[in-house]
């Protein structure tokens, strides 16, 4: 678990108390300026929002930022370490918010890890966000979470699921294009059951897509510390039996080994160490190998290429093909900020893996994904965003 | 209502969409800063924050940020507008305690008006803030929820009741000098028994006051529409029966003019125009009238000096003496924030209006507060609140 960066990172905290601040837009140096920023003629700008709610996304932050909430249940690959302990990662990730695509995030912490309380304080604190970003909460809590705050009128995504989705789906589209196979063709596993895993299949297989912009790979088997999830298997809990509806169609059952021989792609979101070099020899050819799990892949990528491996990506950033969800957020909140889109629709995550993918030009086996810190890949995936959706723009309750 | 600034503040608005931003202090341009800002290297922190929660403060921006918490019920003098018309004012008030104390405020503007569900929301966010600010919620649903969450570990501070009581009591202590007379000696009429006038009335009577730093003036007669608070009276709510045990002790009736007579001081924090000149006439020698209505004091200057007033002072900017809550919260949330305090007692309130009393120097009728963009008298009060607060540093909870 220990990493190199470990003292330099201790270091830099203990140096900045606080990674992020408030940063003013305007100064307040004379009477002029406390009265024009603030009372008396805050007063005018406060009116106009009474008479017309959505105004309140052109005269102050509301249509910039983003609330980072966490409950600090499921924190990186340290689990359940409270919302003290998940600052450091919340304060981080609003700062890519702010380096990557100009958004204005703030980390909320809760101190409760009730499914209930946590969608309660969500809603009633909403009012003042453009955004809500979901992270590091544990599943299945994840899943009900996201779901009840759909109709709150601003986006609440979960990005440790639809993030890594997004970013997946497009170092596949481009992998498919190096292999030489149509993306639809693809026979997929992946392991890992979670909040990533979910996610991933239900993107590739574009649970509640509109069918014009769909894009069914083929089959897709998700695979837990059990192996494959199929309807025969007893005691599958809600989540996993919610899977079935599109996974898995000819209801396979078996050893992740087992159900990964003939398999085009292998998709990890589990743990380290989990194949060997025999288990991606049995795959079908060219196979594309995407070992997510953090900090040790699921195979190392050398030993997936001398196993016949045509693609390998991974977590990390001393491998070729990072699969890093910042590829992804920044630029899909940037868009949906910029429509006013309500929510994030299936469509417009499809449109984010898709300029994403686009965004590398022509491919090649070492280059699926654009470099996580090309900060020119924001605004194509906040235009194609923007563009994928095609409703009203979101209007304030009351 | 409408002021002179009003169109400049709306032109202002528009053009900066959010006063506020989230600021970066460091730069995230390299795969090395990424990799000791978040992932891999911020595990390291986070690690320790698992292990010694009080880490949080060393750590994070917790030890120096502050929610600015609202449901938009009393927002200035426009009254219920709700949480989003609220924004403005929570940001320039976030830009307040930056540009004044540099701390990181950030506005909480929430969907509900109900006391439990405002308890429950602050008690749920409170891991990720070092103090809470509650701000323009009404009375009497103010009064319980401060108290409700005196016990969270960090300072929880409504500053529409105690930032007017201090700044007010500040005004007051050098008023005495300019006239001659006794703090202790002070008759005070209060017009207003909502958040600010119940408060002031606690302050100037020292409730819940350690007896050495108490700073008993003779009397305090509250009075609202109806005129005096007192025993006899019928259908007093709860939190004006409260203000019983404290003031009025001759238990006075009748009108705010009746008890106006032989006053030494008037303190208004009610409605404009509400006293006439033969009402100042009759107060003691050398009267104190602290008129804050806003935007129009209970008697403009003006007149009251022509009463025979010795001292006069407003909310307002363009009038000496102005009673403006800027000189107090910066430097009492600075204070509790560097003295780790998990409240803010009456001691620390006391030692905020003194100090800033004593910044002023040698007081003179048309200067018994400092002017409000003074940022030298932050430092002053920090450090007389810091000082005042004699109990351990906040340990979290856990």
């Amino acid at each position: 678990m220990p990493s190199k960066y470990d003292d330099r990172s201790m270091a830099l905290h203990r140096e900045l108390t606080g990674k992020i601040e408030t940063g003013l837009k305007t100064k307040i140096e004379t009477i002029d300026d406390l009265s024009t920023a603030y009372t008396p003629g805050v007063a005018a700008p406060c009116r106009a929002i009474d008479e017309n709610p959505a105004l309140a996304r052109e005269l102050t932050i509301k249509g910039n930022s983003v609330a980072i909430v966490t409950d600090g249940s499921a924190v990186l690959g340290l689990g359940n370490i409270g919302p003290e302990a998940a600052m450091p990662v919340m304060e981080g990730k609003a700062m890519l918010f702010k380096a990557f695509a100009d958004i204005d995030a703030w980390p909320i912490c809760l101190g409760t890890q009730d499914e209930q309380e946590i969608i309660d304080t969500v809603t009633r604190i909403a009012p003042g966000f453009g955004g809500v970003n979901l992270e590091d909460i544990a599943a299945p809590r994840c899943f009900h979470i996201e779901a009840a705050l759909q109709n709150l009128g601003i986006p609440v995504f979960h990005d440790d699921q639809h993030g890594t989705a997004i970013v997946l789906l497009a170092a596949l589209i481009n992998a498919a294009k190096v292999v030489g196979k149509e993306l639809t063709d693809l026979r997929v596993v992946i392991s890992g059951a979670g909040a990533a895993g979910s996610a991933i299949a239900g993107l590739l297989r574009c649970v509640n897509q509109d069918e014009t912009v769909c894009v069914p790979v083929r089959d897709v088997i998700v695979c837990d510390s059990r192996g494959a999830i199929h309807a025969r298997r007893e005691g599958l809990s809600p989540e996993k039996m919610g899977l079935l509806a599109y996974t898995n169609r000819e209801n396979r059952s078996g050893s992740i080994q087992e159900v990964l021989e003939g398999a085009d792609v292998f998709v990890g979101v589990s743990v380290g160490g989990l194949l060997k070099r025999a288990d991606v020899e049995h795959m079908a050819a060219d196979p594309i190998i995407l070992a997510m799990a953090n900090p040790d892949p699921e195979i190392e990528p050398d030993e997936a290429k001398a196993a016949g491996a045509a693609v390998v990506g991974t977590g990390r950033s001393d491998h070729p093909n990072q699969v890093n969800n910042v590829l992804a957020f920044p630029g899909l909140f940037r868009g949906a900020l910029d429509a006013r889109a309500p929510t994030i629709t299936a469509k417009m995550k499809l449109a984010a893996a898709y300029a994403l993918a686009e965004a590398v030009g022509t491919p090649t086996a070492d280059r699926v994904l654009p470099d996580p810190l090309d900060k020119s890949v924001v605004p194509k995936i906040a235009k194609a965003v923007a563009e994928a959706w095609d409703g009203k723009p979101a209007v304030l309750p009351g």
